[in-house]
């Protein structure tokens, strides 16, 4: 046995406890992942090999990979065909924001939404090419503003499209609507969607509404939804205050 | 047999083809998701049971768990103990950003790097407090812009602590090292890190060195780094117009 391999399979550390609740794959996902991030098997350096984990861990090759994928999934090791499986540095590319802290506001007690607006408009050209209709067809434009207990800290402007067949309801005009679309529990037939953050400044009617100078930096979430035959149905976008979120996201080992 | 059982059964479409390159669990998890896409089982609805999909596509359960597993991982059902698999309505707080435009920006050919100031200095007691040191102690103080061919596009500001085991190397000031950091193929010795999005405005230095009125939007990603005991080694941020980088996701099955 080359010197190289024996040193790998000797290094290994801890064992599958086979009574535990968990399985056998997730131990093994933890065991090696806690040899990464002591720094025993660095980044750039091959993991042991399957035969290796499998006599070691006295385990199933079919376990050995099920740990590895949810070690690549997890951005954490690479494997090369033929080459084995290898540690990743980590890299800002592999970075993943989530929206929690944005949807928290919403799910929190004091949360409500106060309707500004809720007409049927004439589409703007721009709306209109993101809505897939004609510039001038008749839409629904709503305005909203989500208060935290008495403070207003997000606007929400939304452009749908009109559809006979299924009538605007009260639903889309209520806060269980809106809370429906942050947290997944809306049944309102939509398939898809796209999202975007960008940076913005506070325009002087939002200064107004949170109380802040015109001009601040802010947050600004468009979307584009789709129903279920691939149709663009809502276009909007989210505002709120830059120190209102911070969208985090950690990397590496933690 | 129960009604909508059979007739969930009997809604099931495709099969497995054996002697694709793919493996089974995979084509299992495309045909569920194309049916979950076509509205045939739509949000809130309950997919076909593991021994309904056993049967119909004569596959193990255990494929079945790793097809359903993965649809999981994807954000797109999700499993109750003892009722069985679910389709989750689209919903933002599942969104995930990658930073892939941010890093795409030194990925190009003509990206390169200027050193604007690199410096001993005293840590402020902001830098003091990120790092984990004592205000006052000296910190390498590192300034860069990232230029797109011949123009500016990317601020990055830098405050390293000093370890006289481990000197700054002259990698860290070139475009190589940062580079690195994007994609993954540094080997500086870090652990781990957190990164964060946020609003901003750009000064009145920033705006001239991307010709830009000062004061407008911008994004800026603030990083911390660690190496492998634990101790915070890097803290900074880069700086870019807003309509540089726009962070995108996409939600549903698209």
């Amino acid at each position: 046995m080359p010197r190289n391999q024996r040193k790998e399979a000797f290094d290994l550390k801890g064992s599958i406890d086979r009574n535990s609740y968990e399985p056998a794959y997730v131990q093994l996902m933890n065991l090696l992942k806690s040899q990464i991030a002591s720094g025993q098997f660095p980044p750039g350096s091959r993991l042991p090999s399957e035969a290796q984990l499998c006599k070691k861990y006295n385990i199933s090759p079919m376990t050995v990979r099920r740990s590895i994928n949810l070690l690549i999934d997890q951005g954490m090791v690479d494997t090369t065909q033929g080459k084995g499986t290898f540690v990743k540095p980590i890299a800002l590319s592999s970075v993943n924001f989530s929206l929690t802290e944005f949807v928290d506001i919403l799910k929190e007690d004091g949360a409500s939404v106060r309707l500004l607006e809720l007409n049927a408009v004439k589409a703007s050209p721009e709306a209109a090419a993101h809505l897939a209709i004609d510039p001038g067809d008749r839409i629904i434009y709503i305005r909203r503003l989500i208060y935290l207990d008495k403070d207003p800290v997000l606007y929400h402007q939304e452009q749908l499209v009109c559809d006979p067949k299924r009538p605007i309801v009260e639903d889309e005009m209520e806060v269980t609507s809106l809370k429906g679309l942050f947290t997944g529990l809306n049944q309102s037939g939509l398939k898809k969607g796209q999202v975007a953050i960008n940076a913005t400044q506070l325009s002087d009617q939002e200064a107004g509404w949170f109380r802040l100078p015109m001009g601040s930096p802010a947050i600004r979430l468009e979307h584009l939804f789709f129903d279920f035959a691939d149709q663009p149905v809502s276009w909007g976008w989210f505002v709120c205050h830059s120190e209102r979120v911070l969208f985090r996201a950690a990397v590496g080992p933690w």
